[in-house]
């Protein structure tokens, strides 16, 4: 599934990098969105280091998931439509085979 | 400085329960109040980590704030009491070496 930079056309990075991008934006939305609702009800100090807690483990994932490299950029592609940041319509205009990888990955 | 805990009469060690633990409820519902009004101000990732980071600090400052022992409990009401957790009025009842001592270390 090793797709290296070479593979990529320039327009094919151009509709990777945004995608890449609108996927970040509506996670961070979605994120956001849960954290100003979390803080909101927090009522105990424990309710504030579970809020910790969790800003730590995504915090870490967000880094890991968000690292932009054409090698990887299948897997990570087929893990944010799996996750549901990403749509195949996000995607087109790649070529038939890099979406027929991202696609089959996704359905793991 | 260093008073052990055979010098605390059983009084005083209700006395200073009390106390520490009147400061930790202060200091929570103060910390508590501050993350719900931040949180409802999140606008982009970047607040959400600067959250991040400040929660990481506090919780580690807390957790070594808040150690009970004896033998730091002077050092430990100095502290509270400069930083406003604590008032005089708290210790009220503790022998009056320890209100001197807590009190000239609240001055320094």
């Amino acid at each position: 599934m090793h797709v290296s930079e070479s593979n990529w056309t320039d327009l094919e990075k151009k509709i990777a990098r945004t995608a890449f991008g609108e996927a970040y934006k509506r996670e961070v939305a979605a994120l956001l969105k849960q954290v100003r609702e979390e803080a909101g009800a927090i009522a105990e100090v424990e309710d504030l280091w579970r809020l910790h807690n969790f800003l730590s483990a995504k915090r870490h994932e967000m880094e890991g998931k968000y690292d932009y490299s054409y090698s990887a950029l299948i897997f990570i592609f087929a893990g944010l439509l799996k996750e549901g940041w990403l749509n195949m319509s996000d995607l087109e205009g790649l070529a038939q085979d890099k979406l027929a990888k991202v696609a089959a990955l996704a359905r793991m």
